[in-house]
């Protein structure tokens, strides 16, 4: 690890790659679809008796020892065979303008990356999106990749898999034996589940967020005024999914955020979500009452284009909700919320992204980027968990689900925030209930609010429950939440803390190859195979360090 | 803080003392008790409308900044003139012995602790331990400081009390609105709370450990053969206490083992716990097969001389049991349970602790020694959770558990271990059923065993979940747990790590005050009073110091 990639000028100069320590990448190809390339990573086990185990790796090409990293090329198009052959339209694509990278002047701007892409759109008459051919009852090779991708170890656990099944407990979900492509067009087309996949995103190595699937984790990372640029933003991205982040939100705000983000695509093999209301505010000065729809229409076309997968939407933050957290503690916590609370207020109207929802999903739909419905009205501390304003909106969100299933667009839904441990089932429940099983993608939720500079564990405990629970993807939460920007090592303790709930969660819930890696580790523990049990382990550099540290003492090795 | 108290020769020459930043230590005379001073740490808050907060302290003078430490002299005996005025038999005391400091000779030999102690031991006809005070219906200073330590803010909490108690969920406990002295004498009577408090340890400020108190947390120190002396294993126990530890567990094997003792027990303002057979096997040359009857009980009784709070006992691993873990994964993982294990096979025999259970209870009688009952037989991965072999224990722990309560001894049990989510309520449920409720201490449980490094998390949640569901005491798990020895941050970050876990669950199980502390955070953080929002954290140097890294940029901050 650690070699680099050069790059000229004020690109992005340098990226971690190689495989994490005592593993290596290999692709498989599902029978009968040579041209799908499956990616994981094998981590060998000296134990004669032991195979050796492959784990899901969302790294992307950064962690195969044979790739060749050119960021200014950006990754391989694997999906381009796939794209093709649908038939979508060729565009010109908008020309883009000063104010998308911020108005920066010459001297400063950032160079976009220089990587040529072929721009398409979706026909209204033909299928565009992942739940449009699921319905059709076409698999398509997203689904197929998918469905490998899932199984991990479950051809050899398949003996065992119904008796772990029902030895768990999954609380109503359906998690199959074995994961066929059919399987994941059914999950599809039941809105039970998302392959998040703009039509624009070739680069992407397909990746499923559904609660019979496994537990998934997002990173985020976004630029800053006062802190990183480009070459630490492309490094964030690739060191969060060497740890295992399965995709990413770029909350990047001010200056060269269109350029950035054309790095941070085309060199992304997962999904990248942005919340589009923060360059549109960039737009119009960062003033909340001059956003207006031609913004925010111009803004989201901007960045489908891009290629980003997954947009959050605050559209369920309606004026008439807004009085409802006048009482809160924290009143409203989350930016995109305050945003729109801010612009419903001071125009005395309803919410443009409520009214403008069929519109969104129109050019949503072209793309295949998929909703994330923001919840603008999360709790900000548990004092304000499940209260009136938080479930108002999430009603609001299930009917905008209902419309956005009918416009063809898939969706997620975001949840909390603060909750303490006791309100976080209700929550699951009550998101299954008004949003008919869209997928929910929380953050945290944090179980107490008195440890800031330990949120990642706070919101670790509520993140495994509410995985369990049935939560199909957690929003990781670094040691810096609530006090400042995450750093290099932040971020890695984030994705592992979050690696560590969404695998607790798996094992719960039943998943039939998830302990096969605990078995593992443990047999490797109890027979002092240091090596096998550090490469075993979600962070092997820090199991092994810590060892060196100190001889062990068996004394002192009580659990 | 981190101002020091010399001493001379060999002896710990610092701690740490001082107040935590943002806070004073202030004591309380209940009414009616003017020998009694309740500790507790109250947080300054800048807004006018929040009184000062008070919280839970177990730090002992060390935080108090008018007091003067000197550990030659050892702490102020608070439970003195309590003890003196219970007439227990003044005892010369056994000799202490060259195999008590592990043969050391003269050269290496760590002087004893100089402060003189009167020493005591019950009488046979005559109350000696809580649980016979509490069965005669007498209140005890102990539960009247307990009562007291309990209650917090609750006086001014108590017109939401049952309002917060019926809107959270507790699983069966009775946790009262608010604490009477005569609440704590009942669930002691009842066997349900104990206050581990041996007649010989007089520096001790009384604590209790039972469901319907608050959740409390056990550190583990321990010197060892090839690391820390004496200064460092002093300041780990105030080091711990000073981050929120309720207990300590002195795991020390090697030489010198009875003389630091000495000064951990002088010196600890809080319950010590230790594991009697880790020095009978020092004492017999570390060969598990050459243990005796003799020298485990010369080993109690020397122990609880020198005023040792509780004794891991690991009285439940039989004969019959130990066939039942030859298909784990993990085998035998506690040191222990291995230790009776392996003597029980050799001699093939029962086990002499569980053969000789009722002279092992007159002698822990004597002064008010704790049972925390073992449990050798837990799972070391989760793959061997729930299993045969772990209930089995658990089933005769369970009898053990009735012996002693007829002997007049207070009881706890130690749980797992390794448990995945799904298996944890269970682990509850049995023991409350087998063990009549008595209190429940478990190590973790690690909800998971892919990440070595970051234990203290996978265990967290587990801690979180089982301290919810009823388990009293959790025994914290540091970030080098299976690794190696833990240094100074990592017993703070254990420690934090556990305090976040049990304040989750008080939240959960709806104690009525404990929310308070939570509140009057997010209050701060939501009016940007950054200093109140360190000072009411669990650990201000660390949110003050990240806050300081960098500047706080909304964006990221989206909890």
């Amino acid at each position: 690890m650690n070699t680099s990639a050069p790059l000229p000028g004020s690109a992005p100069d340098t990226v971690t790659t190689g495989p994490i320590g005592g593993s290596k990448k290999v692709y498989v190809e599902p029978t009968l679809h040579p041209s799908i390339r499956v990616p994981f990573r094998e981590i060998a086990v000296t134990d004669a008796q032991t195979p050796a185990i492959r784990v899901y790796d969302p790294s992307g090409p950064y962690t195969d020892s044979e790739a060749r990293i050119d960021l200014a090329a950006g990754l391989p198009l694997v999906r381009e065979p796939w794209v093709q052959a649908r038939g979508f339209q060729a565009i010109e694509g908008r020309t883009v303008r000063p104010e998308d990278n911020g108005g920066v002047g010459p001297d400063r701007l950032v160079a976009p990356c220089p990587a040529r892409r072929r721009l398409r759109m979706g026909r209204p008459e033909a299928p565009v999106t992942q739940l449009e051919f699921a319905r059709a009852g076409i698999i398509t090779e997203e689904m197929i990749y998918v469905a490998h991708r899932e199984n991990l170890g479950r051809a050899e656990a398949l003996k065992d898999a119904s008796a772990t099944i029902a030895g768990a407990e999954s609380f109503g979900a359906a998690i199959p034996a074995f994961v066929t492509p059919e399987f994941v067009r059914q999950e599809i087309a039941l809105g039970r589940a998302i392959i998040p996949a703009n039509i624009n995103h070739g680069e992407l190595e397909p990746m499923a967020i559904g609660r019979n699937f496994l537990v998934k984790v997002n990173a985020n990372i976004g630029n800053s005024a006062i802190s990183s640029g480009v070459a630490e933003e492309v490094e964030k991205l690739v060191w969060a999914i060497r740890w295992g982040a399965d995709t990413i939100m770029d909350l990047s705000t001010g200056r060269n955020i269109h350029n950035i983000r054309s790095w941070i695509i085309r060199n992304s093999p997962v999904p990248i979500g942005t919340v589009p209301i923060y360059q549109a505010l960039e737009k119009v000065g960062g003033d909340p009452v001059k956003l207006t729809w031609e913004v925010f229409k111009d803004t989201l076309i901007e960045q489908a284009e891009q290629g980003v997968d997954y947009f959050t939407i605050h559209a369920g933050v309606r004026l008439r909700h807004v009085p409802l957290t006048a009482k809160r503690v924290t009143g409203i916590v989350s930016r995109g919320g305050s945003i729109m609370a801010r612009w419903c207020l001071a125009h005395h109207k309803e919410s443009f992204l409520y009214q403008r929802f069929d519109e969104i999903c129109d050019i949503m739909r072209r793309y295949d980027v998929a909703f994330s419905l923001g919840d603008g009205l999360r709790p900000g501390s548990i004092a304000d968990a499940n209260d009136e304003a938080q479930f108002a909106e999430l009603e609001t969100l299930g009917e905008l689900t209902k419309i956005a299933w009918a416009k063809g667009c898939q969706v997620m839904i975001e949840g909390p925030g603060h909750v303490p441990m006791h309100k976080i089932k209700l929550n699951m429940d009550k998101q299954l209930a008004c949003c008919a099983e869209a997928p929910f993608y929380t953050l945290g939720p944090l179980t107490t609010d008195i440890a800031p500079g330990y949120d990642h564990i706070t919101s670790g405990i509520g993140a495994a429950m509410i995985g369990w629970f049935g939560t199909a993807m957690l929003c990781y939460v670094t040691p810096k939440e609530h006090l400042g920007l995450p750093d290099r090592n932040d971020v890695k303790t984030g994705v592992i803390t979050y690696k560590i709930a969404a695998h607790a969660a798996d094992l719960a819930k039943g998943h039939p190859a998830a302990q096969v890696r605990d078995d593992a580790l443990s047999r490797a523990r109890f027979e002092f195979r240091w090596d096998d049990q550090f490469n075993l382990s979600l962070d092997p550099d820090t199991a092994r360090a810590y060892h060196d540290a100190t001889l062990p003492k068996d004394a002192h090795k009580v659990a």
